[in-house]
């Protein structure tokens, strides 16, 4: 018997689907996952009531719904569906607007929409990572929130796009190479800015398995060269005191919330 | 009188995040955000206790605190706090363990954790999208799961990058030129892959405001300039019946959200 869970909003349901992801992967079940994203007419809406209804008669299981609408009239159709139905904000609301003395004032496009002050840093920012990224230029240092540092393969790129899109933060990214690693020395710019610096390492195992992917067979991807730079990047790390984590069983998002609570970053997200 | 909201949480503290920002967006009121993920010893949890009721002194108001925790007994100091507080998942959690006949068993770093298969889709979807910005290449269209077009600085980019970070999906991006708009004409390469692109547009005044900031006072940032290349670009996506949309009032996350929604894209998230 599999299970269905619905994500819908008038907006992009970002927001039922961060909640109802979290909640249902507490359980060990099978789940096909539907977005169903800028519900904004009734027709769009009867249109989905229909799918979640055709969705219980196929499967047997009341498919989860997590909503969030602006459109009071689009929740009471939601609603009248045979789903286990979930109007994701409301449970914290209703505490809120009685500390506050105030209702909530829902808008549309309100959480995950432009606000062009925020939305200038992101862009600001990618373009920063970008054109700063894999030690193309050492020029911009003085402008990064952080200059993430590693050997070639060991997470700096998306970390530093994910940064940026996500918060609004600056960050370069520097490759040691081995010519770096031979004199265990930072560039002058590097240490011009030294504070600025964060360091990423990760198991030579699984480094060597993703510079395979990219060059099979190479010395570049041999466990051999992965284990010496590896070597050299954390005693590196150690002469200079740079923080520094291993990101082999971490996600972006993981590696990018460790980079900004031990940088004392600021999000640049609201 | 300020209020405080914290996000907490023994992993990343993105759930408790969005919930909470998407909650507090909908009250007028000034907020100071702050966010304490990786909160996994008590020690760490007794300093945030501590900042909370401290908070409370300063200010006047008891901090709205939204947290995730797989540590029951972390929960449990938290709430001793002078906090309006929630634990956001279990308004879920409580109707779900009852359908389902067994009880959430929360495990750390499960939402935003490394899940490596779309991990690995993440990172690839990256690098392709890295390697084909900008019409860098026109070659591997074939591998692409959409092909975003438009004129230089209409969201492109970002949009790329945030399809593959957040979603896994494949996207490339060309740049109409003049060139192209002079013939009204796609190029081979594009014309042979016709059904996976998705065209954005934007306002002139927007996008002269855009341009001006990289290059101020230039031929491309004049509005007269910017006018025609989008009344040519919008000729060729009515020509070609490619699906397009106006960027100018969404955020990179709408955008990304429209055109999986309207290419009818798989997330490559769970």
């Amino acid at each position: 018997m599999p299970h269905t869970a619905f994500y819908i909003s008038d907006g992009t349901a970002i927001t039922a689907e961060v909640i109802g992801h979290a909640t249902l992967s507490q359980y060990p079940i099978e789940i096909e996952h539907i977005t169903s994203p800028f519900i904004e007419t009734k027709e769009l809406a009867l249109q989905l009531c229909d799918h979640i209804n055709r969705c219980y008669k196929t499967t047997g299981n009341r498919p989860f719904v997590f909503f969030t609408f602006v459109e009071q009239e689009f929740k009471k159709l939601i609603k009248q569906t045979e789903c286990i139905c979930f109007d994701v904000l409301s449970p914290f609301t209703k505490d809120i607007s009685s500390v506050l003395e105030m209702k909530p004032t829902p808008k549309l496009h309100r959480t995950h929409s432009i606000n062009l002050e925020s939305y200038d840093y992101r862009i600001g920012a990618m373009n920063y990572a970008l054109a700063n990224d894999d030690g193309q230029t050492t020029k911009h240092y003085d402008d990064a929130d952080v200059i993430l540092v590693g050997v070639s393969r060991s997470g700096k790129t998306p970390t530093s796009l994910y940064l940026a899109l996500q918060y609004g933060i600056k960050a370069a990214n520097y490759p040691f190479v081995e010519d770096d690693m031979e004199h265990l020395s930072l560039s002058a710019e590097l240490n011009n800015n030294k504070k600025r610096i964060f360091g990423l390492t990760i198991d030579p195992a699984r480094l060597a398995a993703i510079r395979h992917e990219r060059y099979a067979n190479s010395k570049y991807a041999s466990i051999r060269q992965c284990r010496m730079e590896l070597r050299e990047v954390e005693r590196m790390y150690k002469k200079y005191k740079i923080p520094f984590i291993n990101t082999t069983h971490f996600s972006v998002e993981e590696i990018s919330a460790k980079v900004i609570s031990e940088m004392g970053l600021e999000r640049r997200k609201y």
